[in-house]
């Protein structure tokens, strides 16, 4: 049996086209769009279309009608001006998404996002949905590429650490020898330095301190949270929609759960 | 008094040029270019030229002339055809280079000093003259700016620890508060995880492995040796130069010493 790679990437700027192919990656952007995608698609939301930048974002909403899609998204960790929701996962609810399509722009979660396109899977995880996202990585069976979407392509303590939890808990569903690169090596040791504390990391680290300081402190709580959805928020076709780990379309009654 | 900053930068390409300004930096190629350049200099260069571009150092070299000026550096790890010397710090003995002018172009390392033009101070660190550069840092009571040359542009787990133990080592001797950016604090953290331990670090990180096996094995032993010399290779007008921790250029007697 062939050993099969982990490897992690601090910035989406380090990942290589090369690396993707064949690879199953989890984007991870954990303040906040992971937990506001994982949030919007278990209360239902149809489907999220990632775009990089908010004019592009408009012009997709005025194509696809208003009523059925929403505007979302944040600049400098507020709302964008004219779009009709922000990016805190409190926002994300049955009432607001259930049924509709959301066009979202974030300052780094988004990019990431798009920069995996020759992948052959991308998911999108944090730690509201870490343990569905880990299962899912494993049971594909390729080589896994962990994405980190840092913060304006620099490192991002949040991300690395919730990287190298998947690192750990990878090793450890995996039945198979595990080759990492250094950063994978990093982060895996890292993640032993805070595991049971992600929420005072998320208190420590620049970008919390930032989003708490915008009065975001809510949204820290929030994106600590530990595997309290189990959906797979899974890209293809430009489009990021919600399916459970054995590859069913996240349903209504998930949604109705939350 | 005011809290000093201490930013960490695993890879070039992360830092600005807004971030040097007025800052003191260490870059860190700890596999090979730091031991190199501080091995030359103990053993009495004069200077040391870092040029991105074999092509660039062959024609700067042509103009030095050939007598005074030694042709220096590796691509894959491997002497530069044509070239002097390599990237191993056993090359750079006295016999071989006391008195002469190295013109220098590492994969990584030298892209990572060029990187830096806009800072205060430039000084180039690893395992080697670790303490020696470290109180230099912790005496200019500038800000300090740790770059990690990397691999290619990713993340490598030696200089990324390197620079941690730089963190450390700033934290106890500056007498302020400190501020850390992101990367600074997960370095710090993991450096704690490996210090007593270099050489198996430089053994089990991705490019050591691969030095290892293209025959290198004895510079990673060179390279993880800690504080066999006080030399403090400082860049400044395009030249790497060697200086004592007091900022009196390296002396004959330093260089017979080694």
């Amino acid at each position: 049996v062939e050993p099969i790679s982990i490897r992690l990437f601090p910035t989406p700027r380090e990942v290589t086209d090369e690396e993707l192919r064949g690879s199953s990656v989890v984007v991870i952007d954990v303040l906040r769009s992971s937990a506001t995608i994982a949030a919007a698609l278990t209360s239902g939301a149809r489907e999220i279309i990632p775009v990089q930048s908010p004019a592009e974002a408009a012009e997709l909403a005025a194509k696809a009608g208003r009523g059925l899609s929403l505007l979302c998204g944040e600049r400098e960790g507020r709302k964008i001006n004219g779009f009709d929701l922000g990016n805190s996962p409190s926002e994300y609810t049955p009432d607001s998404v259930a049924g509709r399509i959301l066009i979202f722009s974030s300052t780094n979660g988004t990019g990431a996002i798009l920069r995996t396109r020759t992948a052959d899977r991308v998911y999108v995880g944090g730690f509201n949905n870490f343990g569905a996202v880990a299962r899912r990585l494993a049971e594909d069976g390729n080589s896994v590429v962990i994405v980190c979407s840092g913060q304006d392509e620099q490192f991002s303590l949040e991300d690395f650490v919730c990287g190298g939890k998947f690192v750990n808990s990878l090793k450890s569903r995996l039945r198979r020898e595990t080759i990492m690169n250094d950063a994978a090596q990093a982060a895996s040791l890292l993640h032993a330095q805070f595991d049971g504390g992600i929420l005072k990391l998320l208190q420590t680290c620049t970008h919390g301190s930032y989003l708490a300081a915008l009065g975001f402190g809510d949204d820290l709580v929030q994106c600590a949270e530990l595997d309290v959805t189990d959906v797979v928020p899974t890209w293809a076709e430009g489009k990021v929609k919600g399916f459970t780990v054995d590859g069913s379309p996240y349903g209504e009654s998930a949604a109705n759960a939350n």
